[in-house]
């Protein structure tokens, strides 16, 4: 039962997964829950929440506990999981009604975010583990065995090719450079090590003279909250600024590239990202600072050709009016508050993938990188 | 004596200005003292402080309970007179001494901050006052009159330029235009009315279906706290949003006209403000929404050719870190937090003064203008 190739340190601090990870990670499956790093008590508190149903799971990802493209889609591939246990508990349940049981938590599970492909990727991989059970010959518990397996697969998948962007992203940092990142696309956004801070740590491991700028990333400050815990706990140096002076800091030719994650890539490059990283982007390209992106190859969604067709999460007006519970606006405003912008791909010097860097024409490379796995 | 001409409802929940003020007002003397509506109370609470002495006042402005250029050259007028008011009150003091503390007061005033020009120029417009006094035929009581005659005409001035703005301002915006705005240019940053605000006002007086965009303006929330509550107060449609929103607001084609103030704007219009001015130009140069800056003749710095010289106000990295008494982000990591930035000329279509736009090349026209005063 590939259980047993569950980290051994949960009682650590950190939930470090097998191979490759950095010290922090977001989340794990035990053998009785999936244990997640609560992302919205970071940095003051290093607590866990005990994920038991997929109902929880469906919450915990809508309340972004779990957050990050590829953490979600790991959390929901889990959350499968902790669903195929509960049919695999009863013993009067065919595996006919547990594939039954399960599409519809797979169905609830893809609905908990819309912008990250990711969570739609997973999902779907584990809906194939599903399909591929022949009713003649296998029983719950066998299906519950082969989704585990295919989850826990999906998870140490992410932070190889974690590993492997940060190995091609890292030749592109210059010696001693300053790097900017958006929001957090770290360790605590994939299944460890991270995709922009992924390369951060392989440019590090090379260079210790390198430095991060940290734009806060309004409204949910995770790269205040998030970003600067997980550098600052990797021992990376970090200034943490707040998003709008990415440009003046620019303009001071303090920046020597950008990267950052994504949440959904269109064909051909198109890339939806945390809100904030389009005029981010902007910045970048009137100062000539190289822009790059960085993430694995399931955030990349050939269905769609370009950016129009990723739909953008609008949230609760509260994550911008209220902070630490206290209000920071006038009774009366109104509020717009999308989760993610579209960066075209004109402004992208670079998508960092597993499988190498994609140069504009994204369209081809892309493609060729995806249709290889 | 001129302080007959205080508005008289200061026991009103809002300090009035004499003429052309909004319902909001930032400042006023009193026979007693300085009362200041607290602007890091708002919008929680309408508070007010009682400033009785110079170092009081050079407090208050350091600390930002009174902001906005032209509202701190106001603020700082008016401690030159409370200066002079404990002069007078002493039998022992002679003319000279008088002057010769006043210079001292003024200095301490002028080492407040160091990038809004406003605050050096009406420095120097009482000082004007003080050296114009002979000392043959004046006494203590007679410096303070003239002083406190000089810093209500500032005052006043500076209500009546904004109402002037306001006017120009008003015939640039299309109808039932989005005007976006950063930071608090409003009643509160000037004697009452305000610039970029004083547009709006002007606006909305004519066209009830304009709509304000505020940008939030980290990192001391001064749209989300002031603008908000300002328009809000006065009626005016305002929606919320995070700086780093306003980019794919712009592309998303729901922002017309982009109106921002000024601390400081150098002969050929390179124009410092608050920290994501620049940012925010470049994202409305890339969209070709257009960008206008607001402000009184007193903003502009002829002394300076460019923008290259003006000193950018570093603050305390607890702006940043702390809000609402927590902090957002990892202890370990480093702070960068400039107050203002500067917006090249070149991203700037038009400077709306009290005497008319002044549009590229600016040299000519902000020379023009100011000379003319």
């Amino acid at each position: 039962m590939a259980i047993n190739s569950l980290p051994d340190n949960l009682s650590h601090r950190y939930l470090g997964a097998t191979r490759g990870s950095s010290r922090v990670s977001a989340l794990a499956l035990t053998e009785e829950d999936v244990c997640l790093l609560d992302q919205n008590a970071l940095p003051q508190e290093v607590r866990y929440r005990r994920i038991r149903t997929v109902e929880a799971m469906a919450e915990a990802i809508r309340a972004m506990h779990v957050r990050g493209a590829p953490a979600i889609g790991i959390a929901a591939a889990y959350g499968v999981v902790l669903g195929a246990r509960v049919c695999a508990a009863r013993c009067d349940m065919t595996l006919d009604a547990m594939q039954g049981q399960l599409r519809q938590d797979i169905r609830l599970l893809s609905q908990t975010r819309p912008t990250a492909v990711n969570l739609m990727w997973a999902l779907r991989e584990m809906e194939k583990t599903l399909a591929e059970t022949s009713p003649l010959s296998d029983l719950p518990s066998i299906l519950l065995e082969r989704l585990t397996v295919r989850a826990l697969a999906l998870h140490q998948a992410d932070i190889d090719a974690c590993v492997r962007i940060g190995e091609y992203g890292a030749a592109i940092v210059p010696k001693g450079a300053a790097i900017l990142t958006h929001c957090n696309a770290g360790a605590l956004a994939t299944g460890g090590y991270g995709t922009a801070l992924g390369v951060v740590r392989s440019a590090f491991a090379r260079d210790p003279d390198i430095h991060v700028f940290a734009d806060e990333t309004r409204p949910r400050f995770q790269g205040a909250r998030l970003t600067t815990w997980e550098l600052c706990e990797d021992g990376i140096p970090v200034t943490l600024i707040a998003d709008n002076m990415a440009a003046s800091l620019m303009r001071a030719g303090k920046v020597d590239v950008v990267i950052v994650g994504a949440d959904r890539i269109a064909a051909n490059g198109d890339t939806a990202n945390k809100i904030g990283t389009y005029h981010l982007a902007l910045a970048a390209h009137a100062h000539a600072v190289p822009f790059y992106v960085a993430a694995p190859l399931s955030t990349v969604d050939l269905s769609l050709s370009d950016g129009e067709g990723i739909p953008i999460e609008e949230r609760d007006p509260e994550e911008i009016a209220v902070i630490h519970g206290e209000s920071i606006c006038a009774p009366g405003v109104r509020f717009y508050n999308p989760a993610f912008d579209v960066t075209p791909a004109r402004y992208i010097h670079g998508i960092i993938t597993e499988k190498g860097i994609a140069r504009p024409d994204f369209r081809t490379s892309l493609t060729d990188f995806k249709t290889a796995l």
